[in-house]
């Protein structure tokens, strides 16, 4: 019979997620009439707004009239491609350096298929889970020690903690390593600056590393000092792919559209383009964003869509601001929440599911454990801000009600 | 500096389907007089229907209602989900069974990850390119030995051919195989009866191996005694997965909707579930269908909208019988287009490419190479049924004026 596929054997028995959903599924069936407010998953709850939703529903009713019906768009609507260049990298991409997807979640795994099992892997700790899980499941990830609290053998983890101002050290990462990072980060809420991004870039060119940089959160950025994408540090599109999507900014994360820039200049050991082959891989195992979303996108990056991206992340950033209100009064030690919509609280002393167990059972609060994001997020929470502005309000209540 | 993964050097230089749409630029661009009719790639070309159209704008109206939108719904809709399992298995598997996904070709890929590199390989040949490809990719299928025309050295190729009746020899397959199988099939256009059909799942249950059966034609067959699904065949629950879609049956080849099924009862060598690890392979590097395209999935499923797939199915059935009409008067030996778009036409002793070049050159057709499906597609021309009406008919007045 067929063999279990080990890599798959070597995950942690369930993905964060749905774990969390499962308890919070468990808390509701035994707690009928607790009004449970979700702050866990970075999943959006605001209506798409009027004209980025109207490119959808135009998207929609173009494959009803003949003159405008299309199939397969594998590598995404050039005209989309276009206004990503131009809005977020000031036309620096060509068309064929920009590739349309469903979502950044997705990109990185078939970037993790794209490098395979045989490179070196660096990630942020905590980081978004997709990044080991991911490198786990192709075997980039070596054998699983996370027994011993130390995480995967073949991942070289970069704590992110309240004594580097959780930007890591740079200075243990492998030569020839796939480094993942995000900024702003999930969970930290942490957003790197010029100097820390030009760092990273500096010692991934010194030790021959492609960085996978992570910018989902970038429209959530409000200090004008700090870079928007990777590259906006010289030399980044040498050593650089950056992945993004509409799903936090336009609240497309039932949408499914997103993209990833792969510069012509990046390249592999032995030369070849790196942009080939991700070509050829996406040609293969994927068939495109779908293109009703694709329309949805073109109206997101026009002068009013960008307005309206504008709106929704400043009232998820509100929401934000609520929520370090409420943790400030209670004194609890916490970072981010202004320049993206997670916040990151301290509880020393404490392991994370304790704390979301309380927080769930006396509050009837859903949160993240940080624990879940990798070794170093012991001890922390995970508030997201995606959520209703009533319940984030009734949470901060509950919170703050002596 | 990072290495290139050896298994995308694997990969022949481009994947078919870019290859050919290169091929026809490069003629266009020569020829700009040149009405070029396409029959190359299995792309539909009419629009979606009022009714699952009226669906699919439903879904995107939902999006800016608060009272309506939805977020990530990463396992898909659970009633989409009850509706397959009614529409298309009769309600044999629980929804927990049936895994919404963006489409077949990208779910094929999933599962190449979800068997890893470790697994034995055979697959029908000519074949859909995904299975071999994502298989080179997943590091499955050995070292390339293409140039000796055996393919690739770890994937068991099963010829279909002429001889057999374009149903394969199932005497050779490994133990513990990942067996594609097509339905009917993509390029022969062959359509596998239930004697067939039990066969083979006899020979996935002798060899201990797991069918992947590919079923997105299903509703183009027409004769009654052919079974729409492997699970018509005893014992298949415990052997196959099914993976379909509703690209080519409501048009949705740009809009991504597709399902897969994985049976509770399938199991891998040391017992594990199979459900359980593609359920946590599918959480982590995928994040569902857009919801959008999922409404379009629900109206295809109801009364009206099995009236649309039909209407739509019949069309392209019509369209193939033009082209079988064409091919017969010119005494070309050819199969399928019955139950299927494809038809699948022989020219002795000639080469695929040169037969598709001369297609090209001298009619303005583009077509499919046999060959490039796989070493016993060498000969043979695939005609694709997706074309505006008017198209065929002037493509066969081409092909068929002395």
């Amino acid at each position: 019979m067929v063999k279990r596929n080990r890599n798959i054997g070597r995950l942690k028995a369930a993905y964060l997620f749905p774990e969390i959903a499962r308890l919070r599924r468990e808390f509701a069936a035994q707690h009928p009439d607790a009004k449970i407010i979700s702050m866990g998953v970075g999943n959006t709850t605001e209506p798409i707004l009027p004209h980025i939703a109207a490119g959808l529903t135009e998207g929609a009713r173009r494959l009803e009239r003949a003159e405008t019906y299309s199939g397969y768009a594998d590598e995404g609507l050039a005209e989309l491609r276009e206004q990503i260049s131009g809005v977020y990298y000031k036309v620096a991409f060509g068309i064929d350096e920009i590739f349309i997807s469903d979502g950044s979640k997705c990109d990185i795994g078939r970037l993790q298929t794209l490098f395979g099992p045989e490179v070196n892997i660096a990630v942020q700790d905590p980081s978004y889970p997709v990044y080991v899980d991911g490198s786990v499941v192709i075997g980039a990830a070596g054998k699983d020690d996370t027994a011993s609290g130390g995480g995967y053998s073949g991942i070289r983890y970069l704590p992110c903690t309240p004594e580097n101002n959780y930007f890591p050290d740079l200075s243990n990462i492998e030569n020839d390593s796939i480094i993942y990072f995000c900024s702003p980060n999930n969970p930290t809420g942490a957003a790197a600056d010029k100097r820390q991004l030009s760092s990273l870039v500096a010692a991934a060119l010194r030790t021959g590393s492609i960085i996978v940089y992570d910018a989902a959160y970038s429209d959530y950025i409000r200090d004008g000092a700090l870079p928007k994408t990777i590259y906006e540090i010289p030399d980044a599109d040498k050593c650089a792919i950056e992945v993004n999507s509409f799903s936090k900014s336009a609240g497309f994360t039932g949408v499914r559209l997103g993209w990833s820039v792969v510069p012509k200049g990046l390249r592999f050991a032995g030369g070849e383009s790196v942009n080939a082959d991700w070509s050829r891989l996406t040609s293969t195992i994927f068939n495109g964003a779908s293109n009703i979303a694709q329309y949805g996108g073109l109206a997101a990056l026009d002068g009013e869509g960008q307005r309206e991206i504008r709106q929704m992340t400043d009232f998820y950033l509100e929401n934000a601001s609520l929520i370090r209100g409420a943790l400030n009064t209670l004194k609890i030690d916490c970072v981010g929440g202004d320049n993206s919509p997670y916040i990151w609280a301290r509880f020393p002393g404490r392991a994370s599911w304790e704390v979301f167990a309380e927080l769930l059972e006396k509050y009837h609060i859903v949160t993240t454990p940080g624990s879940g994001f990798g070794p170093a997020g012991e001890s922390f929470i995970r508030f997201s801000a995606f959520s209703h502005r009533a319940g984030i309000e009734e949470a901060c209540r509950r919170l703050t009600a002596r």
